[in-house]
């Protein structure tokens, strides 16, 4: 079997003796400066690829399936050719992300974000300890909108801090969606953007929160309405955010977001990890041999709007 | 008995009626504005007092016991008159501080104090995914020296993230100690300040870890040789560092500590809590109570080196 991977060093590794030797497949790599080598291949490794290699690759003769080293699908919406398969590989990005959901609500309870701004003034913040804003976790109800394979790694680690949690899916009630969200101390959108929950955080909705209440966006930026998020802010209905994806994205130098002291922005690196490249050529390994050998790998996607 | 407590609403709220009303008690409070009052006190509850406010506390007539809220009782070796008894109050501050300890591990791995300064700079730092720097704590070794009641929970907390976790006592044999720092990515300081602590994280003892190793100092400032520290992250043998404690402690505007983009302060307030001084009345009531009803309360300490 000919497949198209990414010109990156961890799958030219697929191709030499080794632990990670890839056999019985030929493998030819792109990259959207060089672009996509010519002839026909049964699959294609989709990863770091702008549109207009996407197209290159889904354009390519005799493509069987197409394996997207992503979590989100966003980018596939309305591009996959009829008969073609596709893969996604939340395993290779669900850990990371989980981690740094649990790491920014953590952070912000804690104060992180204030005492780095005091250490950049050289400053020893010390307050009367009732106007401390410090907590911990112990008896905080936190939503996770969006309950998959994130959410579930999401509840086990927030489980030794005390936290209450609960998981909205799309076949939750609407009138317990609503209740689950007007009790949240953390609202933690895990949700992907489709027509159905883009916008799901606007003014509305906001307003029926608890006052104070945290948001945590390592969704996609377009589930929160930008400027509904900051007037919320402006108010004090919302008591800060973390956002690991915004809306626009990147954040332009200058934005309002980035001024705000409770606004902790991290730039869409929630499931990146130094070695994710090593990482998400031995899972599409994994995948391609799964094929070869007539098994059907996991993480088969339909084009739908369920999570 | 008459008691002794700190001028603040929740220990007036003791003598009060109510839920928290503390029976059989003549409760008189001190300041260090306004000094102790006069006359004799079966005990005192020690909190945010200073030198000459503690000086004064103990010199009372009739003082048969003291409970100090806090965790740490470097403030008392060597002041306690014979005969007095002595009572710490870890369990007011266990669960914080290893919430605490775990939020600057997880906030560090994943980046949060180097987008903290970009969001300064309103920058979406973008970088290669393999020069990231991030990860999370997936097969971690992970060394909590001092293995306590702080470091049983930091333990059960770190649990569902993959960190492989070993605590070193006063106990553990000298090799092993050895041993376990030198392959250790994290080492989280929990230790009191002791004759046998101080300076124990020195040039010395720093040449011998893993290239590269993270160092948490939520015990005490003077566990670390500041200086030696500072040539250990010029070195490169320290990756970085999440300091709740300094040497010197405040840490003065100007310190080289403050500069460094991979060391991150927090000003000794692992144990705080927006309702710490509730909690901590409500604790020393519970210790009151046990005292009147002949109940021997958790927490005596003797004032040895042990930890």
């Amino acid at each position: 079997m000919r497949v198209l991977v990414p010109d990156l060093p961890a799958f030219h590794a697929l191709a030499q003796p080794g632990d990670t030797h890839l056999p019985g497949t030929e493998l030819a790599f792109y990259s959207n400066k060089a672009g996509v080598p010519a002839g026909e291949a049964g699959g294609a490794v989709l990863w770091l690829a702008n549109a207009a290699t996407r197209d290159a690759l889904l354009a390519v003769p005799g493509l069987k399936w197409v394996l997207t080293l992503t979590a989100g699908i966003d980018h596939m919406r309305g591009q996959l050719p009829a008969g073609v398969r596709l893969y996604n590989a939340h395993r290779l990005h669900d850990r990371a992300v989980a981690v740094h959901v649990v790491a920014g609500m953590l952070a912000a309870c804690r104060g992180f974000h204030r005492f780095r701004d005091a250490q950049a003034r050289g400053e020893w913040l010390s307050k009367p300890i009732p106007q401390s804003g410090l907590h911990t976790l112990d008896g905080q109800k936190v939503v996770l909108w969006g309950y998959g394979h994130i959410g579930r790694q999401v509840e086990a680690m927030l489980q030794p801090f005390g936290a209450k949690i609960h998981g909205l899916t799309s076949r939750t009630e609407p009138d317990l969606v609503d209740y689950r969200l007007a009790e949240a101390d953390w609202v933690v959108l895990l949700l992907p953007s489709t027509e159905k929950t883009r916008g799901v955080l606007n003014a509305g909705r906001l307003a029926t929160l608890k006052p104070g209440v945290w948001i945590s966006n390592q969704g996609r930026g377009d589930l929160i309405v930008t400027d509904d998020l900051l007037a919320a802010l402006d108010s004090g209905q919302v008591g800060g955010a973390v956002l690991d994806v915004t809306d626009p994205e990147p954040l332009p130098p200058g934005h309002r977001l980035w001024k705000r002291e409770n606004v902790i922005v991290t730039p869409h690196i929630a499931s990146t990890t130094t070695d994710l490249q090593e990482r998400g050529a031995v899972y599409a390994r994994s995948v391609i041999l799964d094929l070869l050998q007539g098994r059907e790998p996991e993480g088969e996607v339909g084009l739908s709007d369920a999570y």
